[in-house]
């Protein structure tokens, strides 16, 4: 009854049919479905290792060539996988980028809908001010600009600065969602105290202020001190040395940063996690659906993409796309920040995880 | 200090930093911010109207030409929006394709992570199968084949007949969490009873079986009656004539279809409403974060899409980018049904409504 | 250096300390830990079943003697648990009370923040209005008014009515949360439409009004009428008998009232669900945390109530206080109306469940 | 028609109808309803202020003519609310004690549904082991043993240590959903670590160990700290001092103890917070739905309930009945702990609160 769509004669009428959708704005899909509907996640995006050693000098000589101000915003250099055709995007859906701030200088305030953090592996001296809140940058601190808040930055030293942000810009601009607003030049406020008053008023262990009940949807800590995060991984190690369920696997402790109204991530799309793995530990390897982001915050080791093992050190980024296998190897104790997608798959009922060596 | 980065000498060293960021898989924020991170959502998905006398035809001429069967799956042809460079998208995030199915023909079974319905605006005679679950197909129904359900179609009867596929396939395309898994040639049950298993157990209103409690993922009615649909309607209009409140504004009645374990959407990602518009009634403009889909059940009309009116009848669908300013004019009674991306919107909080003469 | 509390000399100070204590408006946790602090649940109320052939005539001879209005509110006699020392209380949680209104009579209007709902065996003619919405009350019907919502009753009719009204009056009793509010005399709306507006607003099968999103306390659904219910629970025996799991257990199916916002309970203190047993069915043992109060809509059967078989028929009540093991067993089909306070016990984690035959 | 209930003849009927009313075991609602129902909560529980002076003495004396141990399980002295004729509740719903620990002396291990805390007053050198977790005792600290955890104390020192205990037992009791377990007769771990495992793996801002991903029933920090209180507090003061928003009313700071796993009350019966008022300062006067507990930690000043004003000394404590009119004036700077039952009262949505000056 029907022609067959392998062989023969019927082709011209077939040709014709494709004309006519393609002039009526219409796609088969039968030609097409094993592209659009993979068996398992085709990330365009590939593994990749970037290296500190060269993205700091990099962020130094754009120090010295380009200002920073109202119109580029941000003196920030974007990880670009080189799957994606050149667009700034270090995955499908996540922002990765050194920005770097000279002495003295200011990144000028603005908002916008996409959810962003800074975390920093070196020196200080800047102040991140979030809706008037001025939050010192420390090593080992991460903090929040979730969507929508005022920010800008502000160098009061005499040194240059540099760290990293984690967005959600391909996301955003992906869905069509991004809504941006220009703020004030310089900072709202350029006082210069060791604690935000955000941490004053939310940064305890398991306290609220009764003057802010309620959910939030972003977590209200606007830094995650280092002091902290130290503790609870150097904590968990111990637990396990103890002989006390603390640690993921055996020699790697993590901590995930959380929204102290829920319990939940810091930000609607955006997860933060901190890894610590023991002198010679490793974790299995895992397939995970989503995207991740990875910063060797100390130490030495290596991590394994796709069957492909690179050397890690201080500095480094590399990016796990969606699904590919990956497993870290500490040589020496290893500590490692990490930023995924997660909440976007999680809740929209996507996740999947597969570990080596584990039942599905 | 610094150099001025809008006039003069230093431009070989910054085309050399440039240079050197492409090397190094590196992309700088600040020339290309305004496009990255737009003011207000500027989708590169354009509104458009596809007509029904269009599709239908085109259809029917798939039916004699391609055959349908494992490999290309379903005789399925998808809306490519014009905006989208020929991708067999409706939008950044939706899809919807005419589905067509010759007598006594049969869609082989297969499941994936991609959320789908299916929604009728003619014809009868085909049972989809979800889960070993034959399901009729009448004219109004919403059928619901939730991700990773095994699904087919079966046509049971000597006409062809044609129905709307709605999924989310760019999102999850470009979310990269496919899953795909072909499932059995034929559908795994022939029977042709007029209600599923899973709307004899769970289509009762405000109803649930003792053997079902719990939340679930995904709305467990397989099929939203017309019958039920319908009468919402048109007792939301007589609520209206009687003074009482009922519907969302003037004239226009709407119901949106739940999951009766929640109360919210009927899968993780794809919101689905039915609108009936009095005789004569309009909409406000408004403008959404978020695109969705419309096709005209009944009636006609017109749509202002971006400020530009089209005339509406019966099967024509129009889609509606994110931020677009949409209104909908009734001229005799007109039903449409409506999907949309919302849920993943609103779980991540990127959600924005203006409506015109309202304060925001 | 510790006096023995069991045996001997140091008694006189002992008992000068407890009077001190009683002085003192204090009491010692050593000499009553097992009454305040049992091993499992030891209710004071006793299971006890109540007859309608003898409740019914005492509510005639109610309508003959007392009147219904202002004051008085409404002719309701309740049943008293004989473990309660006479308190007009079924269980430690809930009351039910058989209400009886004569022809053309009305309960006049008020509210309060106890939950409430009629349930109806027999009759018709009345309608309850609920915040000026009248609600016909037809045998099977299951009628909602919930915290402080106005409602009064009105007999349109020239014969009487009688119906089973349950609330969680010794609860709020007890918590100290109680709240009265006169109304008017008469009922609000003195119309007699089939179907209350609530309904035609939001009782259809998983379908939501526009107009009504967001998740209320309460259920928006006035009555979950008769038909719906025989429907569900006549098509879970049919699942069964084609071999499908729709059934709790052999011969035994059930449906939970439910608020179609949430999916979760009608009312915040109070679950309702009814029962069908097969001819010749019966449920397993059970205990569990919490207390319900069953009615025989029709049939007839046994129930075991710690060890006691009792004969049961229509209109029949009992209670099963907490953790009293309970098991009903049917003749004929038999069908039962069953409500409890299990969204107390969940919602503050206290639930369990021992099912004879199963491991805890 | 009716016979008028309030005067004449047809008494006699009236009259059986009553005995046969009590006969079957059913009890009317119009002799009563004002007293089942009142407008508004009328607690038999009345405001009442127990002394720290008058407490501790005889706490002293239990501990040298009681000894603790198994059967008697806890040397705890409850506060017996003199409007519930003599039962150890302070209220309704709570339960508060002193409990008095000697020297070396050790409260065996057990476990019950109810929930528990200790709040500590003065004195250390008790561990509480719950679950195995020895957990340091000392001034300031808030600790929990939630529902069916077990746990004994244990105190290593030469001095004796009284503190409070919160629990639900009056409300446990009233639901029948008490159960309870023996354990061991010494605690199971007498290690004496001035930190908990819970604690190291738990009590950091915002931080999650990634092995315990979900959400828990019961707060995983096993203690709140003084020195975080403490700051927490002085910081709101603080914050209020420079301008900003942090105190719930001028000069009254406030914190409540959370479940870091959903930002929710640290148990599912309980809440507890901790206030600090500067000197001079006052609460305005509130009713709230549901009691509570205070106790003055340090510092001077007056408690007003319902219009009688009370001195406030160090280690008082007093009970706020529901809907009891309530107000704090601080003469020196006032600390003070409260626990109460609004996550009973919140959770079935019975909370009401009435703020003196506020619109309701």
């Amino acid at each position: 009854m029907h022609s067959d769509i392998t062989d023969g004669p019927p082709e011209p009428e077939l040709e014709q049919l494709y004309r006519d959708f393609a002039t009526e704005n219409l796609n088969p899909l039968w030609t097409q479905l094993s592209d659009l509907m993979p068996e398992s996640p085709a990330p365009k995006a590939v593994p990749h290792v970037w290296r500190w050693n060269t993205l700091y000098p990099l962020a130094q000589r754009s120090g010295d060539l380009v200002p920073v101000g109202r119109g580029g915003e941000r003196r920030a250099i974007a990880l670009a996988n080189p799957g994606l055709g050149g667009a700034p995007y270090v995955s499908a859906t996540l922002w990765a980028a050194i920005q770097y701030l000279g002495p003295r200088e200011t990144a000028p305030e603005h908002r916008h809908s996409q959810n962003a953090f800074r975390f920093i592996i070196e020196g200080e001296g800047v102040w991140t001010v979030v809706n008037g809140d001025p939050v010192a940058m420390r090593r080992g601190d991460f903090l929040l600009t979730p969507g929508w808040n005022f920010h800008g930055h502000y160098n009061e030293s005499d040194a240059p600065m540099a760290w990293i942000d984690g967005l959600d810009i391909p996301f955003v601009h992906y869905s069509d969602t991004s809504f941006f607003e220009f703020g004030s030049e310089r900072v709202t406020d350029e006082a210069t105290p060791p604690t935000s008053r955000a941490e004053r008023l939310w940064a305890y262990p398991g306290l609220r202020p009764l003057s802010g009940l309620g959910e939030r949807t972003n977590s209200p800590i606007a830094a995650y001190r280092w002091e902290y995060t130290n503790r609870a991984l150097a904590e968990q190690l111990l637990l396990e040395d103890e002989g006390q369920p603390a640690t993921i696997e055996p020699g790697h402790a993590a901590i995930r940063y959380s929204n102290p109204t829920t319990g939940g991530d810091v930000m609607p799309t955006l997860r933060a996690e901190f890894h610590r793995f023991r002198e010679g530990a490793h974790s299995r390897t895992r397939r995970e659906v989503g995207s991740s982001v990875w910063q060797v915050f100390d130490g030495s080791g290596t991590v394994t993409l796709d069957g492909r093992e690179q050397e890690l050190a201080t500095g480094d980024l590399f990016v796990v796309p969606s699904w590919v296998p990956w497993s870290i190897q500490a040589r020496s104790g290893l500590d490692l920040f990490r930023f995924s997608d997660a909440p976007i798959i999680e809740k929209l009922h996507f996740n999947r995880t597969f570990i080596e060596g584990e039942q599905p």
